[in-house]
């Protein structure tokens, strides 16, 4: 079904971007799991709206129910029901939306698919906002892999063409890796932070909006992650980012640059590292070789295009007239959702690492408490 | 499962590279359908080794044997199995490869997957081969689709840093997309086809491989094609053309080159067609917003790795003795896989496409042949 | 995943017996469709405790919140999720649940299954109070069936071994199968439902429970569906009633009596009916041949075991002494479940034939909203 | 799909009768899995044409061969593709089989629910020829599951009416049960066999046919498999065995008989074992408790309706003319398939049962290889 994804772990995005709630179903989750209800609140946080270091005002974080799957703090191995309460509501003349569709965005198309049937407001189905219960999955997943020693950490790679420095992802720096979560926006270079912030600001005053890619690392998998052919960790990764909205290009290791060069510059020697493991030298497969992990750090980048809602007038068409008109979106946009993508890019690999973890070993396999005793 | 993929259009590959066979069962074709042999093997022989400008000798193409799902030349609505033999099954000592894995190639990861029981031979299910039943497929989803006015195209974008020439993505020119599936080498502009050429024969030369950037065009789609979230055409066809060995990016409309501007730059405007159709103006987004088709051309890159099999020495690990040794690839090897990724890469789009069609419409709504009156 | 089912039509259950809430999320339902939310709550309300003839008090029905997927009044086509909290949440030390196993419960299986971590208060996940969002998801698909001419009546067959009369499964009357549902005892034999609440009542001061079995009937179902194989329409059915709670045994048409009879008593005669369709003079086969719908009634029985909460001592273990222990299981129990079972089974029916609609036909086939014009 | 099951260890069935072949894919098969291929065979040829005490002459049983996911005598982690051919592939008129349908056989709903495409020749993908490859998958497993001390044993609890003495499903005598597989009718109860053998023969000169009931009995499983609500074993097992053409009713445990009793009388006693183990005094739940073993013998019951194929006159309609006409199903039929589905459903057993053992355990905690070092 179009709103669920996983094998072993399987979530179920539901919701309205200005319906009574948004949510998420997530099954599978491993018994005896104790939750940090603190640390999920936190990462949701991350993405909630006006963190960013050119938001006028800090708002809460979305505040989360749990309905099922818990007891006394721990999962029970059933579905977990997450909802977040959707509190903006707005009641403004939505039909107008449907008539009127705002250029790149889902507006059109969804009216099509559902024959006219769709919620228009705000996206509906289609909103960013669905990305609010995938980060509290993501978060859950997130603490579960952190116990095992699975570290997930991605940041801003790119901000309208301005790039942050080049990370060693073959020898990442994990202290430094770890700064990243507790900054505004999420860069290794605080220099380049500036320029970013600079530029969005510009930016946002011309009514313009901006993209960026963002770039995930993950470190501490074992090798022999994934299945081949389909079950790939490329295949299984892509297949939950794209459910990111404004995604356009997914890629892995050196992505589209290694297309470019020749394979004696792009294999990745191998060695017996210090501990007396396999490894390569260089990570150009970002970790991943036939699909399947071989205990190098995983790195992955994801495109983001650049917000569609744009202050300055834009050519639409009247369905009903079947006229062309001029669009202004009205209200406040965000000029660059890419610091609130590095959250859900975040949360979508903890979900998909997760899920790969479970078809690998199992629920036992993989330490979790499952078909023990009485 | 890992070699299975599809909703209502579903694949299972089966095969390795030097065992008896390999081979694909394709459930949920609709009844009724009649199958072009001729088509299909041409199609199957485009993928086959031995048809690019560099090769020294033409091969025959793989031949097929259709054991189920037919009858007096029409698909039944059941299950076909397609086999196609392996004829070159050698007997070189593959032990050596459990031994000594070939750098950028699944040898080590195969083999920590299924703890060292993994066929070892060219590659095993890993192998390249595996895309000979995808093309197979791939090849009857094409003529279905033709049937009902859906033509997919693909070219080599890029070859080791060569470009062809920029397609108006927004109106490509429909004569010329026709002409790519007769050439050996599928570009554009045939002096770009010649520096591709030579630069791929003083590669070789040097022992070295190549890697480059397909681009598919689908022209004929309706409007509303693909689901919200984890369901949408991005996420559909990703899944499955990283199912294609040596694939390292998948984007769609401008891709990582959109992340780079500004909205009011990316956004498509819309407009009234001739035609009287909702259209845009231009096509940044690949048409697809929110992951349904808007019925402008659907366009997508796919990375291709060069090579990794190389004759120039490298350095690997002896799984045994856990001692470095240099390897060195022993045998004749493609020096760019790119013109065959062409052919996959297109029979996975028609194998996608199909399945987002029947999702969509069902058989009957699709105009195939299902619960019909007896 | 263990708690959803479905291909088209999906849902996933969640939540715990004593938990917050329990509810369902339902993907696939056509977009467009109106909710009649007042037959909704009825439908609900009949499974609801307290509806029995031998019940002392009149319960409200489980009221229900839907918190997506409807605008307006009107499906969207995205997914609904439906909560229904749970008020009777009890503080007994449920510990002696966990030590102590109640026959014939999941209470020994749950706790090996989830290591010790399972909600044990009433039953957990394994709860009978999983059917009420059950039939919240039934409700929905058996007004949209229902606006489609395919109606689903359910009875009690047998109640502790009191049969109902036998109904003509291939013609049966319909006046008198549209009477069921408002009967707090659903036979089509009154005298019969005389003798049945006479025999519960003896049963309960016994401290004992009755079993039975719930007959359910289709009518209206057009030829050609289901598929091959495991996609049959048992397959499909039988996999989703053995999600209910107590369920022993699923049969179609004459059952494990047609077992008992020769070929040329149990083969189905072919003719052409008053209004020129293929129709069966006989049902033996309940409407199904190969798995395929044959567009006689759809007739299956459900085998409902004695609930095992009964108030009589009963022989356990402790499973920290490991010590035999005599176990009465305290409070209130339903002597007999089946007629809260009927309910189950006709929303379990619903949910599935609507499923095999939207498989066989589409949505847009099928003849709801999807796809269209802007 | 429909011709596919299985969540862990999938199947996938192929083929029509009259077709070239018939074949299966099993994906899933842990590596490293020794095939015993003479037990295969032993297997597969029990459920052959001509093994009953009524046939005339002995057949051999079909041969299969295995086209992929075995290296070196041991399965590789991939998928196997396993071919039967279809050596008596008529040229009889069978488009007569189109207009003509045979009485409560899949002729009439298959030529709807293909719209008329599909293959009609004895009875095409339809057919009972189908559970051979059922039957090759199942060896595989069954040998697996043995090797775990996994045993499945079958038996015809009834033919025509009469019955195998009654077997203790709590203790079960294991050397009694594991005679059965060597008889050519498996029964308990030799006198019985004798009774059997007379009525089908007396059956079969009135040119009539039987039913009966197969029991099937699993040893050796631990408790704990299975998932709540869907992903019970019930619904595994019965989505599987509703598969077999012919199956009218799939009920566990003391089945219906049990919902003609009282909860005192059904429910089974918890007590500790000489082995110190938790295990029920009685087993009138068949080993499973809210869908989830409980390690005493998993036991349940199939009921196969007598064969539709009988050479006595029946009515049909003429789908061309749209007239009634009699029907004469020419050729030699077995009067009764109950001997041949005991294969069938063991090997069911040992698809469900190997498929929950994955999904509990993953591979490596079910003792494949998988994931290992290189």
């Amino acid at each position: 079904m179009a709103s669920s994804w996983g094998e072993q772990l399987n979530i179920t995005l539901f919701g309205e971007s200005h319906g009574p709630a948004v949510g998420v179903v997530v099954d599978g989750v491993p018994a005896g799991e104790r939750l940090d209800l603190e640390a999920m609140q936190d990462f949701v946080a991350r993405r909630a709206p006006g963190r960013t270091p050119w938001s006028t005002a800090r708002t809460e974080g979305d505040a989360f129910t749990i309905l099922s799957g818990v007891y006394q703090g721990q999962t029970t191995g059933t579905p977990l029901c997450i909802v977040i309460e959707n509190r903006d509501a707005r009641s403004q003349d939505y039909d107008e939306r449907l008539k009127l569709p705002r250029p790149s965005h889902a507006d059109y198309t969804g009216t099509v698919r559902f024959d006219g049937a769709a919620d228009p407001r705000g996206g509906g189905h289609f909103s960013g906002r669905l990305t609010a219960p995938l980060c509290a999955a993501g978060a859950i997943c997130k603490q579960m892999l952190k116990r095992r020693s699975v570290e997930i950490f991605a940041r801003i790679a790119e901000l309208g063409g301005v790039s942050d420095i080049t990370l060693d992802i073959a020898n990442p720096n994990i202290e430094e890796l770890q700064t990243l979560a507790a900054k505004d926006l999420p860069v290794l270079d605080d220099g380049k932070k500036e320029e970013m912030v600079e530029l969005v600001e510009r930016v946002r005053l011309q009514g313009d909006s901006l993209g960026g890619v963002v770039q995930c690392i993950v470190l501490g998998l074992p090798a022999g992650l994934g299945d081949p052919i389909f079950g790939g960790v490329e295949s299984r990764l892509a297949s939950l980012l794209y459910g990111i909205p404004a995604v356009k290009g997914v890629s892995f290791g050196d992505g589209f640059a290694a297309c470019r060069r020749r394979g004696s510059e792009n294999n990745d020697p191998l060695y017996i590292s210090a501990e007396d493991q396999v490894r390569t030298a260089t990570n150009h497969e970002g970790g991943i070789n036939g699909g399947i992990t071989n205990a190098m750090p995983l790195v992955f980048q994801v495109g983001i295009k650049p917000t569609p809602s744009i202050a300055l007038p834009q050519r639409s068409v009247n369905l009903e007239t079947m006229l062309s008109e001029t669009i202004t979106v009205a209200g406040r946009h965000d000029p660059a959702i890419v610091p609130r993508a590095v959250v859900a890019v975040e949360a979508a690999a903890a979900i998909a690492i997760m899920d790969l973890m479970l078809v690998a070993f199992g629920v036992q396999g993989w330490g979790g408490k499952s078909h023990g005793r009485a």
